[in-house]
C-alpha cells in the first residue's frame, strides 16, 4: 500500500505497451506521481487491476475515479475501449468502464481513434491531442507525436480530421539492435552532422534506405565510420524519409511536436531544415491536460 | 568420420553466416555433398577447423585441397581474406591460406570484394559471379543476388565494375519477426495480388514504407487483412523500393538473378513488371562453378 495523498480527487493514468504512469490529482493539480514497468505488453487480462493496485493503492482513503488512456484499452488490454472513427473530436463522448474486483476503484478508459482509409489506429495520442487543444484553445494545424510509432494528425475546428502513423521509432530500435547494424551503430552518442546528412539522403532519395543501411556497415568495415555517427545517420535517414512522406501534413502548416527530450527535438530540427518552425510541447503536460479534460467531462 | 569418397580430388565449401555446405569433387563433378548449421555466426576463431572436420573428415584418405568462399574469410571468420577493390575480376589472384592443425587439410579462402564509394562489401557473391561467367563466357550485364543482403553487380569484360547491397532480406525477416508486425504477418503463405500491390506501392512511393508497414498492422486490426496477404505485401513493398533504387543497375540491361527457389523468383517477377526479362541461374550451380574456377587456377 502507498502512502495516502491528502486532497486527492482523482487518479490520471497513462498506460502504454511498456510503461504505466499514474498521478494523484486534485482538479488539475498533481499531488503525487508514480510509475512502473507494468506496461500492457507484459500483463495478461487479469494483471491490470493488481498492477494498478500495487502502484496507487492507498493513495485514496475511499472510492476514487481513475481515468486512463493508452494501450490499456486495446484488445489485449484490461478491457477493449472500441476505436472511434475520424473525423471526430479527440475525446469523443463515452469512456469504457474497466471491470474491477475492488469496489473503490472506478476505472474509465479513453477510446482510441481509427481511420478507415488509409487504415490507421491510435491509442494515447488522442488524449495528448485533447490536452494540447485544452492548453491551446482554437488551435488548428498538425500535431506530430514522435515515438515507437510516430503519428501525424491534422486537427481542425476541434476535430481530428486525418492521421498517419510511421513505424520510424520501432524501425530505428530494431535496425540498431537486431540486425547486422548492431555491430556498427552505437547504443548512445550522437553526431549532428551525421544526422543532417542522413536527413538529407533520406528525404531526397528514400528509395535508397535499404542500401544506405547496409552502407553504414560497409563504411564501418572499410572506413572506420564511428558508431556514434552511424547512429545519428541512421536516425536521420529514417526521419528524412518520414518527412518526405508526411509532407502533405506539414507543408505550409502550423506544426507542433509533442514529446519530451531528444527525439522530439530531432523532429523539430528536421522540420526547421525545411523552414517549418514547429512548437514543441511537453508530452507529460499534454497527456495530463487531456486526462483532466476527460475527467472534467465525466464529473459533469 | 565420414565415409571415404573414392576419386575425390578436392573439396568445395560455401561457408556463410548461417550455413556450411561442402561438396566432394573430382575435377568439376560432384561426388558427395554435406551441410550443417555451423555457420560463421556461431563459431569462434577456433571452431572452424573442428566444424569442417566434423562435416568432411574422412572423405579423403590423404592430403586434400579445400577451396572455400563466404563469411569464413571475414574478420570474424576462420582467417581474414582481405577484400580486393573493384573494378577487378571476381576472382582476383591470391587465395588466403587458413591455419590448420591437421596436416592433410589445405584450406584456401577466396577474398571478398570491396567498393570505396559508395562503401560496400561482398563475400561469397564474387564466387557466384565468377561461376556465372565460367558458365556464360563473355557475358556482360547485371547480376542480382537476392538474399539477406541482396547485391546488384555490374559485370563487364570479365570484371566487377560496381555493386550495391540492399538489406532487403534482413529487413523483411526482422520486420515480420521482431516488430509489432509479427502479430499481423504470417510466417509462411502467399498472395500474388498482395505482392504485386506492395511492389507497385514500394516502387512508386518508397518514402511511404514506414507508414505502409504500420498500415499492415492497422488493416489487420480494422479490416481483418489476412496474415498471408500481409506477408506478400510486405515483401512487395521492400522489393519495390529496392527496384526503384537499383534502377540504374537494371534499366536497359542484360539481367540475371542468381539464387534458388522462391525469393529469386520474386525478383524475376518484379523485374518482369518493368519489362526486364531476367535469366534465373541456380545458386548452387554457380557457386560450385566459381569454386571450381578458383580450384583450377590454384592447381595451375
Amino acid at each position: 500500500m502507498q502512502t495516502p495523498v491528502p486532497g486527492i480527487e482523482w487518479i490520471a493514468v497513462d498506460w502504454g505497451t511498456t510503461h504505466l504512469r499514474a498521478w494523484a490529482v486534485q482538479g488539475g493539480t498533481v499531488l503525487a506521481r508514480a510509475q512502473s514497468d507494468d506496461g500492457m505488453g507484459r500483463l495478461g487480462r487479469d494483471g491490470f487491476e493488481p498492477a494498478l493496485s500495487r502502484l496507487v493503492g492507498g493513495w485514496a482513503a475511499g472510492p476514487v475515479t481513475v481515468v486512463a488512456c493508452g494501450m490499456v484499452g486495446s484488445r489485449q488490454g484490461w478491457t477493449e475501449a472500441p476505436y472511434v472513427a475520424v473525423p471526430c473530436p479527440p475525446l469523443p463522448q463515452g469512456l469504457t468502464r474497466a471491470p474491477t474486483t475492488l469496489p473503490d476503484l472506478n476505472v474509465h478508459i479513453i477510446p482510441g481513434l481509427k481511420q478507415t482509409a488509409p487504415a490507421d489506429v491510435m491509442r494515447g495520442e488522442e488524449t495528448q491531442i485533447a490536452g494540447f487543444l485544452a492548453l491551446n484553445p482554437g488551435w488548428d494545424g498538425v500535431l506530430c507525436h514522435p515515438g515507437t510509432h510516430c503519428k501525424w494528425a491534422h486537427v481542425s475546428a476541434g476535430e481530428v480530421v486525418s492521421f498517419q502513423t510511421f513505424m520510424t521509432g520501432e524501425l530505428f530500435a530494431t535496425l540498431a539492435g537486431q540486425t547486422v547494424l548492431r555491430h556498427s551503430v552505437a547504443a548512445s552518442g550522437w553526431d549532428e552532422d551525421g544526422f543532417a546528412q542522413g536527413l538529407d539522403e533520406g528525404f531526397s532519395r528514400p528509395e535508397r534506405l535499404a542500401a544506405r543501411f547496409f552502407a553504414l556497415r560497409a563504411e564501418a568495415l572499410l572506413n572506420d565510420l564511428s558508431p556514434q555517427v552511424a547512429r545519428a545517420r541512421l536516425s536521420g535517414l529514417l526521419i528524412g524519409a518520414e518527412l518526405a512522406a508526411a509532407k502533405p501534413y506539414w507543408l505550409g502548416q502550423n506544426v507542433a511536436v509533442i514529446g519530451e527530450g531528444a527525439v522530439a527535438g530531432l523532429y523539430v530540427r528536421a522540420l526547421a531544415a525545411h523552414s517549418v518552425h514547429a512548437t514543441q510541447a511537453v508530452g507529460e503536460a499534454v497527456t495530463l491536460a487531456g486526462l483532466t479534460a476527460a475527467w472534467r467531462r465525466l464529473k459533469g
